[in-house]
């Protein structure tokens, strides 16, 4: 007789769990914001047992942390044409386009709420992006601080606060004002 | 025999309390954020009973609403000196400076948490403030959109999430920088 164990096929049954939960929490958070969201909710909404989420995460803190990664990758390549207009507009769009998503706003929202002298990791990930963006070109017409201005701080308060403002090329109008 | 009752003297006892209270919100927002902060706290840090608080608001949210008024008034005057550029400067500097407050800071964070579609009196009340110095000069040579996107932005950025970088002229200095 022989015993043949299931073999554990990636993109398989844990996938497909790993997959519903990540969906149930980014659902959530954009519904009910961050601070309202327990493990519960989310075994419900995902159709899984609670215990096989308490197995994986303490709580429902580092459950969102972990999953809902509304952080851009930081080792990303930045755009590095030459062209520091072209750059910082792509740049800007990106980190608009990903900040826009519902569940990404919402987390943002819920760490601005935490913000202030303790400055955030994903603030500060995108000071030193747009310090670098700057540097990577010999004399470059603007400084970062001229980038954070005008072109950071109206995306990121449009996404925080009026987010229905938003249009596609928000981000590469405000770098051409920047730039003109 | 005569009854005399004690007269209630305006800025007598009933002043002092509602001083010692406004006092405790103010730091205790500032401390440890607006959702923490309970009417207990607030009593313990006020040296007043916890009756007494609860004698006027039913709850801390209510309580916080009504006692830090973090919104300018939305009735005072708005400077009209039909020079748009000084207008906007004297403007976006008295924001920054109410702003810039710890407990005002601490609460536009918190309203900021639950911002997005629903659109926070707070923040309607500046947008409609600059269309109205905008409107009040015949020929503006900006938008209200764009003193939105240069000036109220970058001073609410960095009042929520780096508020150290303020400095007094930074209003001031934006404004410049979008009539230059």
């Amino acid at each position: 007789m022989s015993t043949r164990r299931p073999v554990k096929r990636p993109g398989g049954r844990t996938a497909a769990v790993t997959n519903a939960i990540r969906s149930a929490v980014e659902d959530l958070v954009t519904e009910k914001g961050r601070d309202k969201v327990s493990i519960p909710m989310v075994a419900e909404r995902a159709g899984v047992n609670a215990t096989t989420i308490y197995r994986r995460w303490p709580d429902a803190g580092a459950m969102i942390n972990d999953i809902a990664t509304y952080q851009l990758d930081p080792s990303r390549p930045l755009p590095n044409t030459g062209d520091l207009r072209a750059d910082v507009a792509t740049w800007a769009t990106e980190v608009m386009l990903h900040y826009r998503k519902p569940v990404n706003a919402a987390l943002l929202r819920a760490g601005s709420a935490n913000a202030g002298e303790a400055q955030s990791d994903c603030l500060r990930g995108l000071l030193d992006e747009v310090t670098r963006l700057v540097e990577q070109v010999g004399d470059a017409p603007v400084t970062a601080q001229e980038v954070v201005d005008g072109v950071l701080a109206p995306v990121m308060y449009r996404i925080i606060f009026i987010p229905s403002s938003l249009t596609d090329d928000y981000a590469e109008r405000l770098t051409d004002k920047l730039f003109s």
